[in-house]
């Protein structure tokens, strides 16, 4: 597998890379409602330009140095779906605004009153609504309304639509309870903007983010904009939701067995430092691809150490390379420098990871 | 707290650094045996060597990549705690070996034999032992001895000694447990070692591994090598097992509050991006300094969610800073490029942290 790569190894197929790009443009051109696809998941300027090619309107970006890598190689619509608070923020999102379209979000009047004295056109905001994730944003409707009009009064900002992010969809247990929590989401964020509306202040923008969420949000009538980011790539996580199958995960942790201690046991040189802790304790967490006889059982930050059935304790010495499907890929691909992207089994080319660890 | 700096940041306290190292030093000249701590904790250079000033014999490494980043700032002595393998590595390892004296730890004779073709003077190797993680290595007693026979027996290569890591100290409910487990596990290595002696072997160096163990196996008669890591910086990990206290943790995420959509809710920006997600679901997995009413709840990527006891809703306005402590400084420290190292609430330098990222 790959000889030419050493492990362990970050590795994209490219193939299901274009199939999850074109699908995934396909539902919002069906839908009629636009698509911002979040380059948190890949980090690569190369790849968010095979989303815009695909159809995508523009792209997210969770922080300013994503935003900054991808101005740099070109991208000119930027959501920057994360609040930017103090002074150093807020000079390089001036100079981010000189190259590219730039809307923020956001869900205090602090933060919008910060933003409105940056000077030059007014701010294009949108207000975090809390649909169920409980993290930024008042719940729908009074309290997110009067949150938009407080903040609709700040000079130098103006608000032009909504945003939240999955919340229940995430603890959904069933493709029904996830296809329902969708909808839900979504017609929470049109009802509380018609109530904006009534308010007097109208909104163009209802966005909604997700990949698990994106093909039943994207139904929801007032909805303009789905942010999906992980289908690019997929992991686990989406298998477990039933948005994706092994032929849809496109990223792999290219690992060696180091060693084979007892019959039983395969340890191989891929922990925490390649896959993250992210989703541990969760059956599956990490697949091996094509070992159905083997379960992955624990990481440490070097080592990854996993389980064979009885009856293949003669497979995979030491030196056997596998293919493991990551819990979270954003995560994962945050871990490092490069990738490579491979086509039909072959290695093609090597992809800068360019927006890594960019959490400024 | 650090206006010079924007966040999220790592800082590292180099006042409580200085106290760490030196400490650790002194247990180990206390106790007659050789200090070679673990650099994956801080992965930089400069601290490898102020350990090294202070007493240590040499250090140890995770992965050839880090070995290369300290050879290449002239550090000379380095166990390479990781089984290598393949042509890629072997090469690299064999270029580490013009630089360094190098040492390389292994559980298999497939690892063994591979090294001992390398050419030059013996490899020398310790033999990994499984006191407890269940990771690599046999169990201790016969099934190593017989290991150590088997590998011994293999050209190229020369088995210097046993090897373990931390097993069971690392499930250790009590200072009581910890300290029996600890001694257990030297106790198991020396036996060991006696056994591979009454087969002939006789063995020079028996290296013991991790932070909560070592205060305990170093004064365990035969050890003569402890290998801590997380000593130099600690974390809430090293709190929960007894071994550190919050005036001994030098590393922080340094963050901002960027949301306060509940009166009770507290958001930062400092997620799984800069925090990990190792140790979730432990309570106080991550502690905020100086804020004993502050409970973090969960990390998303980018955002880290925070309970505030009754009480104290009016704190932590939006803007306000926050330092965190890790569960796990290690995976922590992978995350960032640099570090900012202040003294005395002061930043007086910024460390590279010159071997992040090093997998391979």
């Amino acid at each position: 597998m790959y000889p030419e790569i050493d492990t362990p190894a970050l590795v994209i197929d490219l193939d299901v890379v274009r199939a999850n790009v074109s699908e995934m443009a396909k539902v919002a051109s069906a839908n009629g409602v636009r698509l911002r696809p979040h380059v948190k998941t890949h980090k690569m300027p190369e790849l968010a330009r095979m989303q815009l090619e695909a159809g995508a309107s523009g792209i997210t970006c969770a922080k300013l140095g994503e935003a900054e890598v991808m101005a740099q190689a070109g991208i000119d619509d930027i959501l920057l779906a994360f609040p930017i608070w103090g002074r150093p923020k807020l000079r390089r999102l001036a100079a981010l605004r000189e190259r590219a379209r730039v809307r923020v979000s956001l869900d205090s009047p602090e933060v919008a009153a910060d933003l409105g004295r940056l000077g030059g056109p007014p701010v294009e905001v949108l207000v975090e609504v809390d649909t169920g994730q409980h993290r930024l944003g008042r719940p729908p409707g009074r309290p997110s309304a009067d949150l938009v009009a407080e903040i609709a009064a700040i000079p130098g900002v103006e608000v032009v639509g909504l945003l939240t992010l999955a919340g229940h969809a995430y603890h959904s247990r069933t493709p029904a309870e996830l296809a329902e929590a969708a909808r839900r989401e979504g017609e929470d964020l049109v009802e509380t903007a018609e109530m904006c509306a009534r308010d007097g202040i109208s909104l163009r923008e209802i966005s909604v983010g997700s990949t698990p969420t994106a093909r039943h949000v994207a139904g929801v009538a007032g909805v303009t904009e789905i942010r999906p980011g992980t289908y690019i790539f997929n992991d686990t996580a989406m298998m477990r939701l039933g948005v994706a199958t092994e032929e849809s995960t496109a990223a792999r942790i290219l690992t060696t067995v180091i060693g084979r201690p007892m019959p039983e046991r395969v340890v191989c040189d891929a922990g925490t430092k390649c896959l993250t802790s992210d989703g541990y304790g969760t059956p599956g967490w990490i697949r091996a691809v094509g070992l159905p006889y083997l379960r992955m059982e624990f990481l440490n930050e070097e080592h990854g150490v996993a389980h064979l059935e009885p009856g293949h304790h003669a497979e995979l010495p030491v030196g056997s390379r596998m293919g493991l499907i990551p819990s979270h890929a954003c995560s994962v691909v945050n871990l490092f420098d490069i990738a490579y992207g491979v086509e039909d089994g072959e290695v093609i080319t090597e992809l800068s990871v360019a927006a890594r660890g960019a959490v400024r």
